[in-house]
């Protein structure tokens, strides 16, 4: 297999802790639809105006009754959106390497997310599906980790814990990495990752170190 | 408003109660998920393939041990959906005009259930995704109804039960009646359908007859 030359991870429930919320479950889930759904219709809305839809679809679907204020509270919470404990290590020891963000949230989210966790540095492109108008797993934006490091996505390794990322990545070409912290079961078989990992901290041990 | 001159129909969730099944609610979200998931990735697997691996993933996603008999005969079943007790007579009452349906399901599939149910001598068109593998609520699918009725849209009713699809139907140009069983909540406010109804016998007064 050839040399890792780069890694582009996934921002939301990868690296940022997205269950650290309330209604997270729900939320998360109508989130995603949204996105799959949007993208589908050709009819895009940015990833801040999803998270707001879904919220309060969440909100409804589980009866809780939320104050526009307690709304807009959460919504700023989220883009203060919590960092896994094993992203920064991780992180730190792949410094080496030219590092990416691909991710379905608005530059001014992952901005704001990655600026307030102290992460931001780490990354030399930090790319949003906002550039083309649609969500992953649509391989349009898959094309852009390509485009931006102008390297190969066979040579790149793209770390994701969301299973249908993994695979939506695995289709494009890149070499997959399924961070699979819930010892979840990865849904569609025939696109299976490369690698299967517990945690950011066992990332450094699948890139080969030239000597 | 400009007069309906023909009606298509939803299938699965709004003729055909898929409900009746077992595991029917995360067999049904992992179905719909995966449609969502395969049309965005561009990897088109048919529905027959989609209702077998959400069968699988439900099975475990419930810890309900299945064995491949039991699985097969919950597929064959599948072929037998029975029809909503509203449908029949709503039909019965529209068939002075073309009505057709638009589905997610194979030809195959869609044969097998109206058959069943005896409803398959009402539709002038039998219209399924397969023909431009991709999934709703992809515009693609959609143009199919004008294509194949030879009808503008806007003259087409397109009846739904599933608030997703309704969006998608209106996004793409129909006239468009969501059948809200369950008085669920319509998740697109931006792409309200025209008319919503409680029953499919609600759908003949939505049609003017000429006098």
């Amino acid at each position: 297999m050839s040399t890792i030359r780069a890694i582009i991870f996934d921002a939301y429930g990868t690296l940022l802790n997205v269950h650290a919320a309330p209604l997270s479950q729900v939320w998360r889930q109508k989130q995603l639809e949204y996105t799959w759904l949007c993208a589908l219709m050709d009819r895009y809305e940015d990833f801040q105006r999803v998270t707001e839809i879904s919220l309060r679809t969440a909100a409804q679907a589980t009866g809780t009754t939320l104050s526009e204020e307690e709304m807009q509270s959460m919504l700023s919470a989220y883009l203060r959106t919590p960092v896994f404990d094993d992203a920064r290590p991780a992180l730190e020891a792949l410094n080496h390497l030219p590092l990416a963000i691909l991710s379905n949230g608005t530059p001014a989210m992952l901005e704001a997310a990655l600026g307030h966790n102290g992460i931001d540095n780490y990354f030399r492109e930090i790319i949003s599906v906002d550039e083309v108008k649609t969500y992953k797993p649509a391989p349009k934006v898959y094309a852009l980790g390509p485009q931006r490091l102008g390297i190969r996505a066979a040579d790149i390794l793209f770390v994701s814990s969301n299973w249908w990322d993994a695979a939506g990545a695995k289709s494009f070409g890149y070499r997959v990495c399924w961070c699979n912290r819930q010892g979840g079961r990865f849904e569609r078989p025939d696109l299976q990752p490369d690698y299967t990992i517990s945690s950011l901290a066992e990332v450094p041990a699948l890139v080969q170190v030239k000597s």
